[in-house]
């Protein structure tokens, strides 16, 4: 199979050994496979693929059909479309993933659609309500809401009744994401526009003084990115007073039992709204396999609303 | 009545009108009313009582006997052994207290335990088991296990099967809090005893940074004392990857339904434990109410293992 390959932080197209599925898993034929962020780390040797993944094939999400099944999986058949995080060697033209990180995709999705949801929704879904707790009627907070988690995490607290609002540096994108259903403000002075029951941090440290004093009574600050800035000074008083809770959160390093937990609340409070239309995941542009390069140079340059997918 | 008051950053004992229940309070005579470091800092203008509390008597806790009712108030008798936490006025021969703020006192306790238990044990527990989740066989580790909070919660995390680990910096204390269940450590180098899964923070902002490496994956810092130290510098990178939380929390700014959950959580969760003859409130020193002065300038000096009680 061909595969997208990391050698000396180049992406280059390579042919590979065809994966076996082992025991309860699946070998999926690729159609679609997004670029993260933890691609781009990946490649710059910065973060490494868990134990068990492919180290140089990077690809942290997936969508395609069921070529063939391991031995006591049973919960797909040969033909199923299917979605997935997994915890690297997606962007391939063949994947094994264990059938309990497997999604049915919903009928309403094409491909590149389908590649570009796993990571950003279930990383959205996760942190508002696994984590954070977010409930109908709660204001939100979203700092990097054009990004692809940010765009996920707006739709969601849109469709369980509660109210969003984001940050967004680019003004160009305000209009984008204020059609999604957020309340745009720029990053400064964001506290004047508080309080809120949820904070969903994906640029860091720079915001943490500030996210203190725009946090409501027994608020939640859920920090899944910190692009711009790792340290910060916390005043734990503030936290206190607020009794409030600082979480932080990654999808990649967990056990596979947590991510299928994951996998499991996406279907079932997620994916019908999908069926049903009322999320998108908002897709800028799709690349062939052959592109993969210029996909990754078009990712790192950043600008883009919308995810990024290779179509194979 | 005759009430420690508080007079220009002065204890004193004035006569103040007795106190009348209102809709569903209890009026209680009160027989032990434990000192609390809130005490201190109110009576240095720093930690104002909460409205409705009397603003100049200042007892965070109390226990004594039903001596009336007040309209539609039903779930006491005259005469019953109560105890509660208070928003203020704890520290008065009668005080008024919402019914539902009340819990009986078990059986096998005198008035001085009475008194000194529902600060410190509904803190230790609403921290450990209502915020943090401690579960049977997780390590907890407590900075600050010699003082009130500390030697409830070592107790609460041994009888719920929880392992206690305290940082004691007194040296003549160890062998006391050892006697709780604790394995007792300095605070200096703490981490190289982890990982843990709950952090109950007494101390404060000094141990922020090492807090962060002491902690499980998927650990707790719960943060309700900051005597040491209010700022910190924190890693949200660090806490990303342990996949962890920070609580801050305190109970006295609570509205009286959070309140009454917690007494309702202790009542049903804790008291048996004492009737049992399972946990024990250490009881350093008790103080008739004319030597609150003293009792205060002990409280003030630190240096005791265990509760300082007014008895009445």
């Amino acid at each position: 199979m061909r595969a997208v390959t990391i050698r000396e932080q180049e992406i280059v197209i390579e042919e590979h050994p065809d994966p076996i599925p082992g025991d309860g898993e699946v070998l999926v034929r690729v159609h679609a496979a997004g670029l993260n962020g933890g691609d781009m780390m990946q490649r710059r040797g910065l973060y490494p693929a868990p134990p068990g993944s492919p180290q140089d094939i990077p690809g942290m999400e997936l969508a395609g059909e069921v070529q063939a099944l391991g031995p006591r999986a049973e919960r797909f058949k040969q033909g199923n479309r299917v979605m997935a995080i997994v915890g690297g060697g997606g962007q391939a033209e063949l994947a094994v993933v264990n059938e309990r990180q497997l999604m049915p995709v919903p009928s309403a999705l094409d491909w590149p659609a389908a590649g570009g949801l796993p990571e950003v929704f279930i990383t959205a879904h996760d942190a508002l309500f696994t984590q954070a707790g977010l409930r109908p009627g709660e204001r939100l907070l979203v700092h990097g809401g054009a990004g692809g988690v940010g765009t996920a995490a707006i739709q969601l607290a849109r469709a369980c009744g509660a109210y969003a609002v984001a940050t967004v540096r680019r003004e160009q994108a305000h209009d984008q994401v204020a059609a999604l259903g957020a309340e745009v403000i720029p990053p400064e002075g964001f506290a004047e526009h508080g309080p809120f029951d949820v904070i969903l941090e994906l640029v860091g440290a720079p915001n943490l003084g500030e996210n203190m004093n725009a946090l409501a009574i027994g608020g939640r600050l859920c920090v899944i990115g910190v692009s711009a800035g790792v340290k910060g000074e916390l005043n734990l008083l503030a936290l206190m007073g607020k009794r409030a809770r600082i979480h932080g959160s990654t999808l990649r390093a967990r056990p596979l039992e947590e991510k299928a937990l994951a996998a499991r609340a996406l279907e079932h409070e997620v994916l019908p709204l999908f069926e049903a239309g009322a999320l998108q995941v908002p897709v800028a542009e799709t690349f062939p396999l052959a592109q993969a390069a210029m996909a990754y140079e078009r990712f790192a340059a950043g600008g883009k609303l919308g995810k990024l997918v290779l179509v194979l």
